[in-house]
């Protein structure tokens, strides 16, 4: 997918919602468990329920992984289902040398058909570029994350002239590997005092925002402080979507909650892209 | 497997080798290509060829992965196949936020018996927490790797009293995170100049040392510059083993390989486990 077909569905659905799919097999409804393949069952009525409030799926790798051979399978069930009228991402934090870069990117675009994959960066340039390198497909770059560990490494400062945190590093430097056709970054929405600050170095990049919801990031926040010309961030939300209720109605439940974010969303569209 | 049981290994085989199952469709050998499951196959011959000069089996998952659910199946019943005599090591550089991590924590660990994982370290504590949760399980945490991308942020210095280079503030903070009996860092061969440094910091544990054969690095100067007195190096060759040949006799021809490695380790391991 594009950069100008993204924004089209964000005008479109009047939404930047990103719908995570974080699917546990403990944690959805008892009245699945039975079926052949529960996650794919979930999945699919969850994607039924919220297509049109959302431009955007994002599948957790590891909770597929963490089910083995049939987990797998869930994924791509998953991903072929969604289809190519919503942007997918493949949120599975890869980056390895170059020539095993090239194979996650196979893997990923090529076996599995995601739009964009999320990328670690600890490795640097040979890890990230491999993913540059197929048409319309993105590669999305973590830069600061939404959890605690961020204080770790990411929120250090380096040696350099103009002491930059290390996330702030990352972002300068991994931009210039790519461009804003194929290069996102990964901003964690509890991190809204630096958005700002983020949007001086790279105005106009898009951004995938997670956090909101069960990590407690501000939609209205992010937005005041994120959205650029073109909007230029998916929000994500993930348990507080999908698990909202744990019961017959988890479908309904969901819509319910995405419903309501997109309904936000609406209003602070309003400024760029006006009714 | 325990630190003790690894060690045993080590004295056992007089080796200290990782043979890294990288495999690719594309270089396996012609006369494969027809099987119901070509990678599978080769990697059954290889570690039938290499199973009494190695300690340790090492699969990039990337190469599995590109390969879709079929990759998956192989990645299992490789690893299945590898059994219990030899340290497994999931090459997948995984981490994410904390209840994620549990879930690749899961994959590698109980939904396939891998002994061990790479992780990442970018997102910093609970990104690496989860997977020091498995008693007889290991971290393999990214130190400083091999390829020419570990210039970009893992050696850059940090604005700290030392001025550390990151990579040398990731091994001092992650090494307090879990021990010496459920911890390990990846450095590449092809640091060997960091190599007497690493060891001041970190003296007793384990080091996974990839960047042997096809990316240059040399077993002499990192045996002289790494090991410590339980060896507490596993130092892996991937593609110089398994496509050494790339015909009828690629099993024997990785035999002769590692057969190699295998003396050329027996001689520097004679200073701390005698015959």
């Amino acid at each position: 997918m594009t950069r100008q077909q993204l924004v089209n569905l964000i005008k479109k659905r009047r939404s930047y919602l990103c719908v995570g799919l974080d699917t546990d097999l403990k944690k959805i409804p008892a009245h699945l468990q039975d079926g052949d393949d529960p996650i794919f069952t979930f999945n699919k009525a969850i994607i039924d329920a919220t297509r049109d409030l959302c431009v955007a799926y994002k599948l957790n790798t590891a909770f597929y992984e963490a089910m083995g051979v049939k987990g797998w399978e869930s994924l791509e069930k998953t991903v072929r289902y969604i289809g190519s009228d919503h942007f997918t991402i493949a949120d599975a934090k890869r980056g390895d040398i170059g020539n095993t870069s090239t194979q996650y990117a196979k893997a990923f675009f090529e076996a599995l058909p995601f739009d964009s994959i999320t990328i670690t960066p600890y490795m640097g340039e040979d890890s990230v570029k491999p993913f540059l390198e197929w048409p319309g497909k993105w590669a999305i770059v973590l830069g600061l994350t939404s959890n605690q560990g961020a204080s770790d490494f990411e929120l250090k400062k380096l040696n350099h002239e103009s002491s930059p945190y290390l996330y702030e590093y990352v972002l300068q430097t991994v931009s210039g590997w790519g461009n804003t056709e194929n290069l996102m970054f990964v901003v964690g929405a509890t991190q809204d005092a630096e958005f700002r600050n983020i949007r001086k170095w790279i105005p106009d990049h898009f951004l995938l925002v997670p956090g909101v919801g069960a990590q407690g990031g501000s939609l209205s926040a992010i937005s005041s402080a994120a959205m650029n010309k073109d909007c230029g961030i998916l929000v994500n939300a993930s348990r507080a979507i999908i698990y909202k209720s744990g019961g017959k109605d988890f479908a309904d439940a969901a819509r319910e909650v995405a419903l309501l974010y997109q309904q936000e969303m609406d209003q602070y569209l309003h400024s760029i892209f006006p009714d």
